[in-house]
């Protein structure tokens, strides 16, 4: 019998109780012995709570209690998550987490701690929710060059432009309804800003290429600009507007960012609606593979804790090391390279010709030019931009167009 | 360093070598240990191979040899197949196989084998070509009870099926088509019939289910007889004909059953086209997840090979163990119970209320009427034709229709 903790009682660290619970004997048949909670670290007493008895408002039982051999961190937020998951690796403690900014911000470090406390440090919750992904990657896939990783990964935005669409309503109107159902928060910053989707390409693309690069320096856009014209000139040409994390290695060079983009009808990622998420994988020898779910909820996230607290029983797979990602990585902005769809107002076609070059006209709204450009730099694009700018013209929208490599034929 | 061998050369086995060569480095990383092919067993020299020097022609210096500890079987059949294998196990090695036949026919018994001699039988490779799914669910989902999988297992059928929507031809000419693009077979009976996506839904209602229940006790059938009327009549509402492989636990209740079924536009089902596979996974805690890429193939199929051997290598975790089902599982399939799309010639409208109730009529051929029942087991379903036949009906077309439990909002 293992003996186990959870830190913080919130949503996850609550649904994880429940699955040990619920689940009790499925885990024992994947685990070969039964996964026991005896403690649950939290500031408060909840007296209501059926686990009123496992609280401890304390680490220290937890990390001097030599039975505890994991620890289930869902906490969140970086402070006390980061203090208690350093002192419970250094007592040798394998920890698993559902926390993204800890993973994003510390996780070459922790990892580092695990492996010379010979434990684990897992964070298959921290990505997709319940989705399976960091696991797939670390071994599922592990025997693949991984080229691109490009996922849908925040379910408030796609809520929004899933409404956007369908409902051909704007961009507020969709955030006070996903706010009024309880898919936003109220105040819905670090979802609509990219923030909670940087953090979570940040974990992807040290999973993929072992180099973590902090959310800080990830290029990061939101979806507060996407008008409804956006989407539905996407919709004209089959497309759908999604806020897509990606990493993305070519040759030599290497781009991670978020931003919204055309994503075209041949996609699977086009077809993703609603609250769910899907992340698209891609391996020099398994293709395109996509991994879709709930990418958040009490439940969903629990099914990612506890099967990281399985694997933390059961397996001896090497820790995996990640490297602080030094200035030389990604590859400089600058030169990530894409078609275009752009939105003018006081420009005519002739215009965009002269600057753009061979470009596709949509149908756009009164007043407005829209057009799909070919490849282009952001340098490049930018320049182009200025020019029109100059010539009267005024920039109503940039979004990036997503080429997927491979599609399924017929 | 691990040695392992590989049995047979073919389309997967040369792909693998290929793998474990180009990707050597990468492989170390998730190892912590070079796999060194140590010897490849085919009845032929193969001369021009790059690896004619590895080749033996008999199994014993392989099960002889100390050194090798992991054997990958890509024989495919089951005569040899099942015998080096069965050798292989009570010497102690791990065998990783792409044999769907083999592990859907005998795997209970070889998993059993394993455990006895404390090696392991893996065979992510045989369902679902390169996706990941048995890992999965044998690993990231076992903290759930699954309650159903239902899955596009067959690339071929799902080629032609998208073609007979697509390309709004027949199912010879899209089966012609599918030959000429080397997506179908010469004799493409056990992809149009559904006898392998039946060995795969047998390997995965086991896997979630730990009970084997062989195919050939399997409900299956193809989609020789589905009709460009029927694609067309199911486009009209929104939804696709798919194949899918089944396995559903309601209640008490468990079916197990290959058919083609109309797919609602809103599940990620409908959209997956052309060659790719996809499996949807519904665990109590997990909700829906689904797991999609290209579900054969020599290069993709090659990764679900070499990610059992590095799991081989690297895993603890409990050797599962299937019993074969006996009678009572699957449930007696005259209970499954779903809505249906039926077409007749020879009837009108009135005849087809009297029987059926309340139904919804589709834009049929001309001289046929279409329409969706309510939900009708298969004895209901069966009374209901039979009545109409009497009264001059002529049965054209029944296809069962798909109901997601979980959809995306909005």
């Amino acid at each position: 019998m293992a003996k186990i903790a959870i830190m913080g009682l919130g949503v996850v660290g609550g649904g994880t109780a429940d699955l040990l619970t619920e689940n009790r004997e499925k885990i024992r048949a994947a685990c070969g012995e039964y996964l026991d909670l005896k403690y649950i670290l939290d500031i408060r007493d909840m007296p209501e709570s059926p686990y009123r008895d496992l609280i401890v408002h304390d680490i220290a039982p937890i990390a001097e209690d030599p039975e505890v051999s994991i620890v289930a961190e869902t906490i969140g937020g970086v402070k006390h998550a980061y203090e208690h998951t350093v002192r419970l690796l250094k007592a040798g403690k394998s920890v698993v987490t559902s926390n993204k900014q800890l993973v994003s911000e510390h996780g070459a470090e922790l990892l580092a701690l695990a492996k010379e406390h010979g434990c684990r440090y897992l964070f298959e919750a921290s990505t997709g929710g319940g989705i399976p992904v960091i696991g797939p990657l670390s071994r599922d896939l592990s025997g693949n060059e991984i080229t691109e990783i490009s996922g849908i990964l925040n379910g408030t935005t796609n809520y929004i432009l899933t409404r956007m669409k369908g409902g051909g309503v704007g961009f507020e109107t969709a955030l006070a309804e996903a706010q009024e159902k309880g898919y936003a928060e109220r105040d819905p910053s670090a979802d609509v800003e990219g923030t909670d989707a940087c953090r979570k390409i940040s974990i992807l693309a040290a999973t993929a290429f072992s180099k973590l690069i902090p959310p800080a320096r990830i290029h990061t856009e939101g979806i507060t600009a996407i008008r409804q014209s956006d989407v539905a000139a996407a919709a004209s040409v089959g497309a759908a507007v999604k806020l897509l994390g990606r990493a993305i290695r070519r040759g030599g060079e290497c781009f991670v960012l978020v931003s919204p983009f055309f994503v075209p009808g041949d996609s699977p990622l086009a077809h993703v609606d609603g609250v769910y998420n899907a992340i698209s994988v891609t391996g020099n020898y398994v293709g395109d593979v996509m991994f879709y779910g709930r990418g958040a909820g009490a439940k969903a996230t629990a099914s990612a804790v506890v099967a990281d607290l399985i694997a933390a029983v059961n397996e001896g797979a090497p820790v995996p090391a990640w490297e602080n990602a030094g200035e030389d990585f990604p590859t400089e902005f600058g030169s990530f390279s894409c078609p275009r769809y752009l939105a003018f107002a006081g420009i005519d076609r002739n215009a965009v010709r002269v600057v753009f070059g061979d470009v596709t006209f949509l149908s756009g709204a009164e007043g407005e030019v829209a057009f799909l450009t070919s490849q282009k730099t952001e340098a490049e694009c930018a320049d182009g931009i200025a020019r029109l700018s100059v010539g009267g013209g005024q920039l109503l929208s940039m979004i990036r167009v997503y080429e997927i490599g491979e599609r399924p034929e017929a």
